[in-house]
């Protein structure tokens, strides 16, 4: 079985899980967003063709269940993170200068670069507004906290943008900003409003993180791997922006000096052969393996982070999902 | 006394009066957003230098002070609409790809346009995990709904821009969102967080609104005028970016129909020398005189609404505020 038949096998058993939740999670989402502009509406539905797999509203729903049951306030998060989600993505469009998402035009290609900003602010203030209508502070305080990550993460990444001397470990903790914390705090939500224990809630933030930065290296690796079909978005952006990731670091660090020289020099120039003038390095060196092998790493650690949950339908596909996010098939 | 002078005293009284109160804010809003993080701490003391006279948390406080005491959660509060505020100053200023802002570098000239978008997105995010530190979610509600109803606006003003056909009404209705929300929102929490009764909370949430429509029009009014040493930002970004104000609505609206067909000519190529040739149209119609009339007619409307204060000096410093607002000399 391909792992792109695995995947999707694997969403139409989260589908049969927390397929109703989901759908729930979306009439809130839509009915938050919806504000009677047809502007608005036209954005709404373009931004609905390119939203995915909804990871992290799955996460939410899945943590929830696997804590205990899904209830009114977990449905609510759901929606509420998944703007946060798409606010990122919208507003990372523009900082990309993407044409499409998964084949479809980015909001600032169908518009304009001032309608994204504005747009992915206005995700971010429903997204607030929503989480406001808990009867508690304490999802808009953990929301609140996590996107205050997400943001320094984003920026330490356009901070470091050039700097071909980015160590892994200086990578990895821009990952963990911009993308497992956001992961992480679904997970946490999920847990939290499950009413389980402080440790079982902290063990579901660990295992949230994990998986967020396996998902990010696998991503990562597809970038520099080129694989537009599978992904459906302008390739090679983090190349083309300098943005060094996890296989490129691994291969600064273990070619000689020579080679090196040459790699860097191909960074420092980047255009649309780029990708295909690394290709005899990366063959030659152990980076595309090496990556691979620490997504999986990190898959491997998020599951142990589930073995206080007891033994349960739910538990079964977060472990599974932990495996898919850091082959990046789904 | 000249209106500059006058402004200079209003806002004298306005710091002894809430001089401490706005201090305490300033700490809060600092605390929150240092995250020890050198490039956050960089931009931010770039921000510092064109963050002007904290209109909205000045109001805030003396509403607060007005209907009551001023406690620890106004001050959280007037830190949070200031972020909110000046969050939306920085993704402006993208948007308008403005050079500098009360003339400082804008944070898109001095990093990037990337740069300006996550560090808006920073300051949205900790504005709403600021808000959320109080004990109930009521804050974070009025603030979502506000921001929610301030991106409608700006993307309506992005929407409509190149319509010359744009009535009052419309653009009324487009300050109203992008304007006057925030402020109305100020007031509304310096009285709800006061504990006075519904009625005067919404007296105060009409003065603030009527207050921010006046200091709408009065800083359009001053695009189109063009005097560059008073507010020190870029100039005429209105016109060259099509966006339809008053005093041309009400020029175009006034003039002849072979006047209006040239003066939409000029307003269609819009470059640098358009507010030259604009200004005898200008000087020959009553659009200026309008224009300022309906801000001082929006001032006055203000003050009524603080007839059911009792009398006291924040009152009288809120009046005198409408009228500066309308003025724009502060």
């Amino acid at each position: 079985m391909s792992e792109r038949v695995a995947g999707n096998n694997l969403l139409e058993r989260v589908h049969e899980f927390v397929g109703n939740d989901l759908d729930e999670a979306e009439r809130i989402f839509y009915a938050e967003l919806e504000c009677g502009h047809p502007y608005v509406t036209d954005i709404l539905s373009q931004i609905t063709q390119f939203r995915g797999k909804r990871l992290r509203p799955i996460l939410l729903l899945l943590t929830a269940r696997a804590c205990g049951e899904v209830t009114r306030d977990h449905t609510v998060l759901a929606a509420v993170v998944e703007m946060i989600h798409v606010a990122t993505l919208v507003h990372d469009d523009v900082l990309d200068e993407a044409e499409t998402r998964r084949h479809v035009a980015t909001v600032n290609t169908r518009w304009n670069n001032e309608t994204s900003v504005l747009f992915g602010d206005y995700l971010f203030t429903h997204a607030f507004h929503l989480a406001s209508s808990l009867e508690s502070t304490l999802a808009c305080r953990l929301i609140g906290r996590a996107t205050n990550v997400v943001c320094v993460g984003e920026m330490s990444q356009i901070h470091e943008r050039g700097n071909l001397d980015l160590t892994e470990t200086e990578y990895l903790r821009i990952i963990e900003g911009k993308t497992a914390e956001l992961c992480s705090v679904c997970c946490r939500l999920g847990a939290q409003f499950a009413d389980v224990d402080s440790e079982t809630v902290d063990a579901m933030d660990q295992y949230g993180r994990n998986l967020g930065i396996a998902f990010q290296i696998a991503d990562d690796l597809l970038d520099v791997l080129g694989d537009e079909r599978q992904i459906g978005k302008s390739l090679g952006t983090d190349l083309a922006q300098l943005k060094l990731t996890l296989p490129l670091i691994r291969l600064l660090e273990q070619s000689e000096p020579d080679a090196a020289m040459r790699i860097r020099e191909l960074l420092e120039r980047a255009d649309e052969r780029t990708s295909y003038e690394l290709e005899p390095y990366l063959k030659l060196s152990d980076a595309v393996v090496y990556a691979q092998q620490r997504a999986n790493q990190f898959a491997t650690d998020a599951r142990q982070y589930l073995h206080c949950l007891p033994d349960s339908p739910a538990r079964q596909i977060l472990e599974e999902m932990a495996d898919f996010a850091s082959q990046r098939s789904f």
